[in-house]
């Protein structure tokens, strides 16, 4: 039998609030077995590139990276999130490791090849380094991923960090039993998105093509719906989608 | 016989300067043996502060780090430095792994008590996790260290590269036979400051005295020999202080 391992992403307004924030890395903290975390940081980074003269610019919902915003990014996602989250984890007796994909070519992309839009400096995935992560798992070292990515050739990129975790979920999959772990503000997929109360408790691919028919799926969602089908379809046995506050609950999203 | 270890420092100008910085990080590459790697990053985190409207005080040479400055040195030194280089390594071949003293407890510093001066969140290094980077070097990685502690209480300090840089090498001595260079835009310590010629190619204690007393050791260079001859007498075989061009020349320090 494999060991279990959860891959979490943290992201939306979670980072923006301390206390919420407090209490994910409270949860994760005491969360069982092999685990790895990706978190975002979207909000600061317009907010500093606003700060710095810098306008962000967005296509369908994603960044445009010029050299100045992967700047901003690289001072946001791998600077001041993914150090600040290290210390308060090795405070609550979790051994963290910060990391880049560039780190221990954790993570190979390739730039985005233009087409219709340049998004710029940002990468799609290529390749997880699997061994490496399985050898500091094995070693009780918690990746905590920022969502940066590189092309071995020097340059940074900037990768979803939704995508980031879906890609090292489906890639750690063939060494663990695998749980991929939305983690956000809201109590999981909502049928109505001003209702907290009408969570989907359990979502499979029909019910998510029923959804998406009836335009119920946010813009937020969709791609945290599409990677969390394309996990399950590389191998990870599960995804879940759930408020910081409550990891077990939420939604629960399966292929059938 | 130990294996031997080289830890690096690379700072000053050189990190302003893409020419220079390219250039050390190539020679750095091809270095034989264990390494490792520190870096500053200081000018650019005082430009950084300055377009966020937050003034950047000193005193006696040493930064005070108040929480939207050590924001900036996370940003500046664990964000934007510390993935550059490690994605400019990993190009030259390098399996570079970007750490703060935080990321796997590596460096557990205590913020410096408040005396004469309150420096604000700045830490002295109380413990070097020897063993834990001894695994990193043991499995090929190279470890790459910005100039940022923990206190194991949740707390990032800032914590000047020298000495950081000077801790790693004597804590690393117990293990490896050691060395410590500290790679800048000079040639090396210099006997006049105005004369790049002026190189002096064997240093002792009895002969930096001499030199104090003549006041001809510079500010900068100050901090820079005082961890030098701690690091010596804290194990370390040699230190050198060189440009980065020129690695195996500059200035030998050793003790007598």
């Amino acid at each position: 039998m494999k060991n279990q391992l959860t891959v979490f992403k943290v992201g939306g307004k979670v980072l923006e609030k301390s206390a919420l924030l407090n209490s994910f890395l409270k949860n994760f903290s005491s969360w069982p077995g092999a685990k790895i975390l990706v978190h975002g940081g979207g909000a600061k980074a317009s907010q500093l590139a606003k700060q710095l003269g810098i306008e962000p610019q967005m296509v369908n919902g994603r960044r445009i990276t010029d050299a100045a915003m992967l700047e901003v990014a690289l001072m946001v996602y791998g600077g001041y999130y993914n150090k600040s989250i290290v210390a308060q984890l090795q405070h609550l007796g979790v051994n963290a490791l910060g990391l880049s994909g560039a780190d221990a070519n954790t993570i190979l992309a390739e730039r985005r090849p233009v087409g219709e839009f340049d998004f710029g400096f940002v990468g799609d995935v290529r390749k997880v380094n699997r061994q490496r992560l399985h050898w500091f798992l094995e070693s009780e070292l918690v990746p905590v991923f920022c969502a940066l990515t590189h092309d071995g050739q020097g340059q940074l990129l900037n990768t979803n960090a939704d995508t980031i975790a879906s890609e090292l979920a489906a890639a750690m999959s063939k060494i663990y039993d695998t749980q991929l772990m939305f983690c956000f503000e809201k109590k999981g997929v909502l049928r109505n998105a001003d209702d907290e109360n009408s969570v989907i408790h359990h979502l499979n691919r029909a019910g998510y093509e029923a959804l998406y028919k009836q335009n119920l799926v946010t813009d937020g969602m969709l791609p945290k719906l599409d990677n969390a089908f394309k996990a399950l379809q590389n191998g990870v046995n599960q995804v879940r989608i759930t408020h910081v506050n409550h990891l077990t609950q939420g939604t629960l999203i399966t292929l059938e």
